[in-house]
């Protein structure tokens, strides 16, 4: 059996590929495991300064694995257990990525839907090929798309949200950029080259800069002004602290590159 | 007298229309007041599963009734206790929106100013005709529009929402289409049957999916992330444990139509 | 010596403008304390009813004074307490832009990078001339901009200011406006018209209800809904107690101009 995610490393930056395409890259248990096991051989690895997270097939991901899931109605308890565990890993899972030290790129193909949107929505980046639809349209099938909800409300307005969520319908790339859920549109045969572009672009910058960055970020986003601003003072005297630090800001001074290990 | 706020209901949608053309759908005590009781009908209502807020005339509303506010002034305490009666009784109305079980779409014609288009921001969804003017412009009659800015902030950008709310200038349905005060924009003469349409597309899903979402929707709208997934992930679990569900994921999972009743 | 932030009011409008063109009104501590002292002294100016900033030279503002931080390495501790005095000020200088009583529209020229593009997300409204570039980009030199960032993803939607602090690339006027991170974008040559026109027009209202909704803006943003519902009905009350509202409203009524003082 194939592994669920493929994992390749160019210099810096690491490419995680959802490599189930038979089943549109469905987020089975198995696939959530594997998502959360790369996810942290990832955090450990001080070699990777940027992720892209992308997938095999017509499909980045359909969303949860309806087949499991409906097997589990023969527990017992009717699945309730089950369930449980499959959103509590699975809400987990997402939230590793605002979590990984390096940032995360979204590289999405085809379709996007339900829990398949919500690791879209989850990346801290994302690009999208020109035909790509995204959709929480678990409602279709009588099962509101509640957990991909909290995902996508952080990065779409309410009411468009409001709106993809009881209705079902899907948007197609644009609108999705319009609304923030997707950083740019490119046509389908650019969409590697330009998240490697933007990866090696990131990779490039001071790595310890980019991970205090990236968790003062998702620190205080929801903070108010004065605790946010309290923590985000730390982490910049924090950062200039660092040697290379130093370093960068006496190369831009003397108008030359930084000398960087 | 007649009523001042009428409703017809069309299969499992309820249309309320603003019923008081002649001034502009004010919204008097009484208006507030009947506008909260077809609230309270509709939410005891299971035969409803969404609704739509529309008005005749002119104006879909242009805000408080200033002549019944001016009226209170010749009360003992010059009427403070009027006031804080009005637009506390006015914010519980409003508050009403996002707390009923059906999603409210609100179809705009004509003006909505300052409580009016407070009216349209607190809807959870909104169309409106292309001619539309949207203005939050009590301050030009020096009487700042700080509870409608409640709901305005909640759904347009910050420094669009400061702009309007201090220079008291209107903007037209286009714009507010961008800043996502309202999901779309069509030609008058489409109103109606737009927002039908969106509403009879609502009212076809599941309605227990679609009441336990937009309860959700609105309780993690401003939660940190992992308080938002543990209430997700329990509506989630809810969600699957509905006979319905079952039967429609494995109608979809048999390539039919669901048997919900 | 020329003074660092000069002011010149014009009837009841006061306009800042930083004047250290030789170093691109970078943000040293000496500019830090002349704009918080010009923010004092508006602060207790009743006359003044709005504040345009603005620049003079090519850019609006660079952001910190790299040099003189790099001379506090100089210091026993390598300059961290001074780094600790630097970010502690400039963040306290930033939000006494929405502590101020009197909107505060930011009129940009040139470029506005780092702490400068912070300067404009801290203003509550802000107008740039078409060529203007913005940008967060201290990760370019190894100091990623995570005290600006606090000012940026309040304005700015998440992935759009994730993308711009992480590459440190710039985006051009139109964009800022399409982020939300400026009202308006305008030919070069009417710049200073366009702020002054809105100025002057803020300036037109009355200025206790500006005064009283600029404060209920800033309290009311982060809280949940009803919380921010009592607050607002509260400020709703005292507003409509003034005189000059009583005026308003009734000139309104009337249909002729308000006489206030």
């Amino acid at each position: 059996m194939p592994d669920l995610v493929l994992r390749e490393d160019t210099d810096h930056v690491a490419r995680l590929v959802l490599n189930s395409p038979a089943n549109y890259n469905a987020l089975s248990l198995e696939m959530i495991d594997a998502l959360s096991e790369s996810f942290r051989a990832i955090e450990e690895d001080d070699n990777i300064r940027a992720v892209i997270l992308t997938a095999t097939g017509k499909a980045f991901s359909a969303g949860h694995d309806l087949r499991q899931m409906q097997e589990a109605r023969h527990d017992e308890d009717a699945g309730r257990r089950a369930y449980e565990r499959l959103f509590g890993r699975c809400s987990g899972m997402m939230q590793m990525l605002p979590a990984l030290p390096q940032p995360v790129i979204a590289e999405v193909q085809g379709i996007a839907t339900a829990a398949g949107c919500q690791l879209v929505a989850s990346c801290d980046l994302a690009v999208a090929a020109e035909d790509v639809r995204f959709g929480v349209n678990g409602v279709n099938i009588g099962l509101f798309c509640s957990t991909p909800m909290v995902a996508l409300t952080r990065v779409v307005p309410p009411k468009a949200a409001f709106e993809m969520l009881t209705t079902g319908e899907f948007i197609l790339a644009d609108r999705a950029c319009e609304l923030g859920l997707v950083n740019r549109v490119v046509p389908a045969d650019q969409l590697t080259a330009t998240t490697m572009e933007m990866a090696r672009l990131i990779a490039s910058k001071l790595p310890a800069a980019i991970r205090m960055g990236k968790r003062a970020f998702h620190e205080q986003l929801r903070l108010g002004l004065a605790a946010a601003y309290e923590g985000a003072g730390s982490t910049m005297c924090e950062n200039m602290m660092l040697p290379d630090t130093n370093e960068g800001i006496n190369a831009f001074l003397e108008k030359r590159k930084p000398d960087w290990n």
